[in-house]
């Protein structure tokens, strides 16, 4: 054995350094300002969009039709019509939202004069962003595209999104990590249910608001408009997410997930040592519960960049703090729950002990997917993920559980094998 | 057997009856008044306290402690020495809150002049009446009496309470009995845990308050002091308890516990058919955790009417909600707090289906104590509460479990079989 160790044991140091980072960031929400200002090379006329790379011609019915409301929200086109001709025709360019430390959930659709939320990793220094949440109903990433949509986005770019930065500013940032630990105490998993945070998120900003936000009116609505829905946080997880997981980034050697993420047709990863190299398979069904009147045959594949989450030992992998999200998605009982965060430890670096799961004996959320483990055992990463009807403008039509294809793992394990020239 | 029926089944019948009134109970939030002006025959100079009845000679010293402070906030004093010499010599009368259908945590001292939350009992036009909760620290509940306490009392009586009033008018009201349920699935059990609670109850109440409270800094300030106190929801709780078990006061043949509160001294229950006779005992200590520096030495026996939770099935009852309390209270693991829930079956009168504890397959919580089951089974009721040092002014020292003495139930017992013609 020489000084350079092993394979295996510079996989294991590398990984143990992924995971330290992973632990030791302090992800702190600290601004809210248009995308187009503080998304490096973020030009006019692109669209980003969730998931790994896809083209206009491969996207899906719901990813389409939100952005051709992205294109009347900024401008480029009049209506719906004149939106569908300018993108057909090249006028806009897409990019995922993982170009630019960005996410967003479902189509993902982030624009340049929409507003993000900025999670600095402040041990670190990267910063992550993602679009502010919509609510519930006829809104952009569910695909909805019409005039009660393209104003709501003018509402949140115009009043909400300067007043919460404000805020936010005002109070000098809002720390993430301890608020996590709380919500996870409250029945949150985070990625589909975020009722406590969400919550925990309105004690600390409602004050601060109240300082700075001049118009009472706007005041009233804002703290209503995040009061009312339940999913608020979801954005603000997903963002503080991308900036603790970006942190394990590219380091060699190491075989830690640091992407998850759908764009509605394909599921695609990114891996710690493989740099920005997307390894893609087709997006599986989602197994779940369905709202009234719809079934599996109204289901779009598995959609959204939400999976970050997961990356960093939240949603399905923290299934255990959130009984209440077991009924919804139809996972069954908490035990099964118990179960699914169990499981997770088998493909993970190890348990996070500022994130216990007080359902198991305060056991830490397993944390950092290994691609080796993720192969080896054929256990393949569980997603807690919304189910979007396959027709734009249809919205969410139930909720469930998404597997990873075991294909991308295996297509990363090879990548991976060569850049430690084995191949 | 007449039409009638025996004893036991005309016990039955009036028990089956107080738990239907219990479980149908729809209580509201909808006002905070000034106490004077709601608590019926309310005269001044008089100071109501928690538990049943005493008289000053007897008072432990944080109670008054705090009834000097309410001397000196209403006025009838200039300072601390003279409040005392006003009431050793007999210028102001003590009664229970519960007279007056008030409870109050702690010392529970309430005068005419402080502001309460009013609940209504929807489904019976009952009401029921708490104080606003202080927030931690050197408060008046724990015995509290400097310049300090005096003056959030008059802020809290002067810009909050109205404040706060208006705006719940303003809303119409806020249901509890939905809040409640949602709160048991994050956590609280709404006694010594109420961080879900009013987290919910600020996503109710800011956009109302930001519609109707026109000074902005007081805005700003009431936000900060609801989001800043994960105990503000207590006593809303209380009110809301109170005015729940109260529909079940006076059935005749029925043995169900309508009132347990402790003054400090004394241990006293109240039963649905025996009226307003108090049954009492000493004050057991409580078993607990101390905070640093102190110890059961330094501890006041039982304290406040706040285990009017109990009454309903919340707080020690309701301990398997709340994993994260089971610590704070020295009560084990998540396994004795679903033990604790567990054992307290064997003492009511049923389940509330409406408010279910997930780490217990949705088992509602155990409702309606019933003196029979205790005194047969010689199983106390258990209660989650604060430790409050013994002299006035040092305030809250731990929090942990204390039991219903069961002397008040077998005297209770004795009565009630008085009241049926057993003797």
């Amino acid at each position: 054995m020489g000084s350079r160790g092993t394979i295996a044991e510079i996989i294991d140091a590398a990984n143990a350094e992924a995971l330290r980072r992973i632990l030791t960031s302090d992800p702190v929400l600290s601004d809210v300002q248009p995308a187009g200002e503080v998304l490096e090379g973020f030009d006019d006329r692109t669209i980003l969009h969730a998931g790994p790379p896809i083209t206009w011609d491969r996207m899906c019915e719901p990813m389409k039709g939100a952005a051709l409301a992205a294109a009347v929200y900024e401008g480029w086109a009049e209506n719906l019509d004149e939106a569908k001709s300018l993108i057909s025709s090249g006028g806009v360019t897409f990019r995922p939202n993982h170009d630019f430390n960005a996410v967003g959930p479902m189509t993902g659709i982030t624009t340049p004069h929409l507003p993000v939320l900025v999670v600095e990793n402040a041990a670190f220094g990267n910063r992550a962003f993602c679009t502010v949440n919509e609510g519930m109903g006829n809104v952009m990433r569910f695909g909805g595209n019409d005039r009660e949509v393209v104003d709501r986005l003018k509402w949140i770019a115009g009043r909400l999104g300067p007043a919460l930065g404000a805020a936010i500013r005002h109070n000098g940032g809002i720390a993430l990590k301890p608020l996590i630990a709380r919500g996870l105490t409250m029945g949150d998993e985070m990625h589909m249910r975020n009722a406590a945070c969400t919550g925990l998120l309105l004690r600390e900003i409602a004050g601060p608001l109240a300082d700075t936000c001049g118009d009472k009116d706007l005041l009233a609505t804002i703290l209503r408009f995040i009061s009312g829905n339940d999913m608020f946080f979801l954005n603000i997880g997903m963002a503080m997410a991308k900036s603790i997981i970006a942190s394990a980034h590219g380091i060699p050697g190491s075989t830690i997930v640091t992407t998850m993420a759908r764009n509605g047709a394909d599921f695609g990863i990114r891996v710690s040592a493989t740099g920005d190299a997307w390894f893609t398979a087709p997006a599986a069904p989602v197994e779940g519960l369905y709202f009234s009147g719809f079934s599996e045959k109204d289901a779009n594949p598995d959609i959204g960049d939400s999976c970050i989450m997961e990356t960093v030992g939240l949603g399905g992998f923290a299934m255990a703090a959130s009984p209440a999200v077991v009924g919804f998605v139809g996972a069954g009982s908490l035990d099964d729950a118990v179960n699914y965060s169990l499981s997770m430890t088998e493909i993970t670096a190890g348990p996070n002990p500022g994130w216990a799961l007080q359902t198991m004996n305060m056991m830490g959320v397993p944390t950092g997917i290994d691609i080796r483990n993720v192969v080896e055992t054929g256990l393949a990463p569980v997603i807690n993920t919304a189910i979007v009807h396959h027709r734009s403008g249809k919205g969410q039509i139930g909720a469930g559980l998404s597997r990873a294809p075991l294909a991308c793992f295996e297509d990363a394990v090879v990548a991976f094998a060569e850049t430690m020239g084995v191949s």
